[in-house]
């Protein structure tokens, strides 16, 4: 199951860990099965009926774990169906004080579980992925996500479709824009980032209605994606806390 | 060399990759040895005579490095002696706009370089960690730094002697304190982040002057550290650009 392919096949991914289990448990995912220790079951609050469940040793959980330190409990999770409806929704209207970020292309599995944590913290509840962008069901990016991918909605859809057919402005992440501390954000619109090593790729730029940057006064050559896209969450977040 | 006691017996680390191989070439770090494929070598603007020189082949760069895919060249690089006198100094003072990051026993070497590099693009020269901090010389330490580990200070010492002796004021990143979007920050003082998993240990809690919160809006547990690091850092110099 550390395989998109098999994901994909089998349209399940795992969750590990006790918190993030009872998070996607308290969510409107559809936790299928849980493979668990006697001593984690324990640290459940509460397990419903009609999950499967297997109490295992901590032996059999370690040659199935994708953690080098299994934390007790493993469930496999139903990959939600991707709703052609989201999409048109985030198109016309974006939810959360009027901003939905937009990566394209990043590759990395724990940059993108700290962007869903990051997100869910600021209550950005959608994020739209290119999709040449890594899956968020990877493991590392779930455990990244620190059960945030329960809350979290992750659409994968062709960007030039998005923006070609959104009339909501797009603020783009790059190297030469306007101060990040100073742009007028509006009241509405995608905030854009690239992928780790080449930034936003050439076709999608052209999209970028507003080049944005983040102040730079030492010498370092970029930020990581996943420091990049907390700034402008939290840059959002201070303009319109309410 | 990826351990961490060979490191601290040998006094060496390694950095890899053309770029960052090249800035600590270009800053005060003694660059000792570089083993290089022919290929890297026609990248490298530069190699001063005084650095050991080895072309080896792909094959046998595989053997030596610590990624998955190595980068063409690595170098071996003397760890510089703690200078007693850098810490006196930013007891006292301070540098870079006035404040120093101070992490306590932050854990993952991904976290720490991320935090390395952040604090280099926003013009942070210093960063403090407790004693039972990740080692800055481990190599995903180093590689996470993105280079900017030639740039950035990463001192060790005890911080209950550190908050002890210094006269400046200690924000700490907590849960109920004060917006970090509200708070006065002054002049100078410390930065002050804790641990992964446990936050700042209660010991060091105790020297907190200023107790200072990043505002959720949405529903996760926590931000990562590298994360909470760079909003403070992004705050910081959106006060004080100058």
């Amino acid at each position: 199951m550390k395989q998109k392919k098999f994901r994909k096949l089998h349209g399940v991914f795992v969750v590990e860990g006790t918190k993030s289990v009872e998070e996607f448990i308290d969510s409107d995912y559809e936790v299928l099965s849980l493979f668990i220790t006697p001593d984690a079951t324990t640290k459940m609050s509460k397990i419903p009926r009609k999950i499967e469940f297997f109490e295992i040793t901590d032996d059999e959980l370690k040659k199935i774990s994708n953690l080098t330190t299994p934390q007790g409990v493993l469930a496999v999770v139903k990959i939600p169906m991707e709703d052609e409806k989201d999409l048109s929704f985030v198109r016309e209207t974006t939810s959360d004080m009027g901003f939905t970020l937009v990566l394209d292309d990043v590759q990395d599995p724990g940059n993108l579980g700290t962007i869903i944590r990051t997100a869910d913290w600021f209550g950005f509840s959608t994020l739209i992925c290119s999709v040449g962008s890594v899956d968020a069901y990877n493991p590392k990016a779930v455990q990244a996500s620190m059960g945030s991918l329960a809350r979290v909605r992750v659409l994968y859809t062709d960007l030039t479709d998005l923006f070609a057919s959104s009339p909501l402005p797009v603020f783009g992440a790059v190297l030469d824009g306007q101060s990040i501390y100073e742009i007028d954000f509006g009241k509405q619109g995608f905030v854009l980032l690239g992928n780790e090593g080449q930034g936003i790729s050439p076709e999608i730029q052209s999209f970028i209605h507003h080049p944005v940057t983040i102040p730079r006064r030492g010498a370092a050559e970029s930020l990581n994606v996943a420091i990049s896209a907390a700034l402008f969450c939290s840059e959002l977040y201070r303009r319109s806390p309410s």
